[in-house]
């Protein structure tokens, strides 16, 4: 006989007892988190239409999609977000809620992006989202949310990076650049390749102060002292209202007693443009990617006929995970129960003994192998019960610490 | 501009709020049965390899698969069902762990079969499997589980029907048939289709008094009595095996004081292939399909390479929620918890009051727009708050309760 296939795809993965009862702890935790902070939860379908995504003209590339047919042949996708699913339920579905709406999610997305780090072609996020209104206040509200989530997992040792969307987008309006001038400064200052900006910036003639501070993009992070070093005449009026949004934000933390997580990043320029006001990226030590990741995104939800502003973030359930294995933090296992055996004549008794330790709260696993004392108490071993009971044929019970 | 695909695909589902919440409590009190029962849970990928299931030999049609190429134009599948995933991996990653093995998931499933009566098809499957052993206590274990979960569930009023694959195969054993026949008749019996049925003992001259237990296999369902009425001289051994393991049983779910919940139905005569043994259904009152079924699959697990024998249940979320529904026994929801505004300068007073709140296990929600008391009371009290605050500027609060 074949044997069938017994691998798995790449990029997927078997999480097995002790793993996968440390994410259902995570994934509870972060849960209550959301729970607690007004979040409500939603599960949208793990398949999705093609064309919600926006198809050609979304912004997730065709290339990283599990995409297939339907019976029907229409085009079907693996989600590779929850972002744009809660964008499009709240157009529609939850289109007549009093605004803001807070939505909260925690479930597997799919991507054929390259793999490594830790990345996975099948991973679990967990997200907020915060939708209809835009103001410091929101945004503070998400960044806060997202450092709550961070801590409630158990990790204390980590940072929120922060940018603007709309510094960049300004210093780049005042340049006069084309867009693909813009998409190739964009990769430049994310390379860090100062001498590729600088080239672009020569070519068109970009002058002083604003290519001065174009070319420092890259180190324009650190703490809220940056900005002062900032001149509002130098750059523009966008990019000035994003400085005085973001200073806001900073201001709002520090009343929430969150200015410790956070560092500016004003060089963040981020390639998914769904955003359209601050962003922000979670670090700690020991993964190589961010943790999570967020932004505003006022335009998404109006991709699906409402205008309604936003803000949001997810965290990388696996990233996290391995965060915390590495940093030796994983969840305590509670003790492993009361294996309970019995003599011929005791099984009643033994099903019953077993089912009321059930009902208290305590793991409890009845003997259906009846190998005798010996065995039975080697298996129980094996299986890390901490409690060995035998219930006799007269009714008493012989209790033995493993 | 166009507007994205607002739409989901046919039978899959967003699951908004409320019932989001109600199917998390679910999950919950069943992930904790599982686990006090001494079964460990895993999560395998959504995405496997279409030969992980057999391929066009496998026991699940082609048809009823989401099939779709990976990049290197490999055929995966959206798993159909979590069991055969769990025997790929108790014949490779768990081939070490000492035997009899618990294993529990909870998990999405998905699958073309027919739409209706609550059926999807994306559909959370929860399930217990008991794998290397083949005992009546073994099968007793697996139903008197399937027992547990469904009352943890909040369902009450259900009953088990259980079966025996070998009662039937024993029977057309004796009766000579080819396996076409079998296959025939197996349908008619499953359709309570009598006259056809007959026809093809009567055109095989298949004699009393097996014909006649043949034909009253549709009736033969009820308390543990209709056994009595079988002689085992009439059916031979096969099937004689199959009625001493499931009196067998039936007599220890008595010991385990599950008899209430049991009934025999030997006419149940399952077309999924993987059985062996004890099949079994569960069924509640509000929805028209089995809220649960399981058995015993010997065979499955030696696919992969690895004899093992094992009896399991998976139970569909879906239709439990449909049925708690119906049943009007849905969870309760706790309060919505306390609405927190303040007055211009005591914004870190409030932030501080809202977490306080919050660590103490209670929702809160900070007033992130300001809009002044009566709008906020207002927006409160549409959001369902219990309770309404609002911190002063000198550090005192106002509680209303909504």
């Amino acid at each position: 006989m074949r044997r069938w296939n017994i691998y798995t795809p790449e990029g997927v993965q078997d999480i097995l007892f002790e793993s996968c009862s440390q994410k259902r702890v995570l994934e509870s935790k972060i849960r209550k988190a959301f729970k607690l902070n007004g979040y409500k939860e939603i599960e949208p379908p793990t398949i999705e239409f093609y064309d919600t995504f926006g198809g050609e003209r979304g912004l997730i590339s065709q290339e990283s999609m599990y995409k297939f047919c339907d019976s029907k042949g229409r085009l079907l996708v693996l989600r590779p977000d929850l972002t744009v699913p809660v964008a499009r339920i709240a157009a529609t579905k939850l289109k007549d809620e009093v605004l803001p709406l807070k939505c909260c999610y925690i479930g597997n997305t799919f991507s054929f992006d390259e793999l490594g780090g830790g990345r996975q072609h099948e991973f679990t996020q967990a997200g907020c989202e915060l939708l209809g209104i835009n103001s410091p206040e929101a945004d503070a509200e998400v960044v806060a949310m997202a450092i709550e989530t961070i801590r409630a997992t158990g990790i204390d040792e980590f940072q929120i990076d922060i940018g603007q969307v709309g510094f960049f987008k300004g210093l780049m309006e005042e340049s006069g650049l084309s867009e693909d001038e813009i998409e190739e400064v964009r990769e430049f200052i994310d390379q860090k390749n100062l001498v590729g900006v600088e080239q672009v910036m020569d070519r068109h003639q970009v002058k002083n102060p604003l290519k001065r501070i174009i070319l420092d993009l890259p180190k324009l992070f650190g703490s809220k002292d940056i900005l002062q070093e900032i001149k509002y005449e130098d750059i523009g009026k966008v990019a000035t209202k994003a400085i005085e949004n973001i200073k806001e934000v900073l201001d709002i933390l520090e009343d929430r007693n969150l200015s410790q997580y956070v560092s500016l990043d004003l060089g963040m320029v981020q390639s998914l443009n769904y955003y359209t006001g601050i962003v922000f990226r979670g670090y700690t030590y020991g993964v190589g990617f961010p943790i999570l990741s967020g932004g505003r995104y006022d335009k998404l939800v109006a991709k699906f006929g409402r205008d309604c502003e936003a803000t949001g973030f997810s965290l990388g359930i696996n990233m996290v995970m391995m965060a915390l294995e590495r940093q030796k933090k994983q969840f305590e296992q509670e003790s492993a129960g009361v294996f309970v055996t019995y003599e011929k004549n005791a099984r009643k008794l033994a099903g019953d003994y077993c089912r009321q330790l059930i009902a208290n709260d305590c793991i409890a696993e009845l003997d259906i192998m009846q190998l005798g004392m010996e065995e039975s108490k080697k298996y129980a071993t094996a299986k890390g019960f901490s409690k060995f009971v035998c219930i006799k044929n007269d009714g008493s019970r012989e209790e033995i610490t493993l």
